[in-house]
């Protein structure tokens, strides 16, 4: 029934049945009609969630506008990784994009899986490493790609969102404004003919 | 003998004494006199480093000249852990501020670790916790936060780098010139007095 996650838990880790069970049994599921919030400014995010259908975005808000983080979608995790592991008050927004039903995995369920097994401790390093060159990846970016770039190889390794999800949303992705990605994207057709 | 590092490692993992024994036998020495790199851009970070005496400075050069990433003092970690995880070639520069006594720890090693125990394990997921949430951090400094709100943060959490290293090199950190540093220090000197 809920293939979509434990094929995403064993991408990363062999975990036996008995293992898979432990862990399924700590996710505690949740809905969110589209457009409603998981997470707001000030709050504490105490649970890492994992989408079973639908759609989610990460983002800030500030003087300028959305500034769209990421997303996740089926089998993907999301949080605010920061918050969750200090504790302290997320800057961020998660939002559904759709009606999205997920699971909630909370912190101190996580540790209690951590002192269960080895597997379970080394599903936490291989989630920390993915999410730490994901973040290194995304800041050298901001500090050294064009728009145009970033757009390319967005579609290059991510084809999905383009399947998903509207073009402004994309554009607050790449950290640009929509006309601009309107015009990156009439000028590489261009190019392409 | 080698306090600083046994107290560096025992302070994330409450390793076992033959554990110790496992890792301090993976690590292997090295010298590097001041001002000698490490890595440089093109390179594979193949092993992170902990420094046993010294001081290491991890940068890019670029067309707006060095922009200092971070730095590693006495029993810290240091090594571009992307280029060490994904073994792509890194793009940065690792050099020694002083002459420096390190210690190397290979990927194939830390694999080997890993598979030892459970608190090797947790060692990496807790260095790869510490390196994600210092990433996200200096990511979302970038985009929030004025040079002077980085200067106050860096002296009231990391004052070592200021008794250890030039005004030149802190500016670099803080992304401004050397010049605006100054400027920065003096106006809060004249609001302090």
């Amino acid at each position: 029934m809920y293939e979509v996650i434990t094929h995403s838990l064993r991408s990363l880790v062999n975990f036996t049945d008995d293992e898979l069970f432990s862990f399924m049994q700590k996710l505690k599921p949740m809905r969110l009609k589209k457009y409603t919030c998981y997470l707001k400014p000030g709050q504490v995010c105490h649970s890492m969630v994992i989408v079973h259908q639908g759609a989610l975005r990460y983002f800030v808000r500030n003087d300028k506008g959305d500034q769209t983080l990421g997303f996740a979608f089926e089998g993907e995790w999301l949080g605010d990784y920061e918050s969750f592991l200090l504790k302290t008050p997320t800057h961020c927004y998660i939002e559904a994009l759709e009606d999205t039903e997920l699971f909630m995995l909370s912190y101190a369920d996580m540790q209690e899986l951590y002192n269960k097994s080895q597997r379970f401790e080394r599903f936490g390093r291989l989630i920390a490493e993915r999410l730490f060159i994901e973040t290194a990846k995304s800041k050298s970016k901001l500090l050294t790609q064009t728009a145009e770039d970033r757009y390319l190889e967005l579609l290059t390794n991510q084809p999905r969102i383009f399947e998903r999800l509207p073009l402004a949303l994309i554009a607050s992705y790449l950290g640009i404004q929509p006309q601009s990605l309107s015009r990156i994207r009439a000028r590489l057709l261009s190019v392409k003919n």
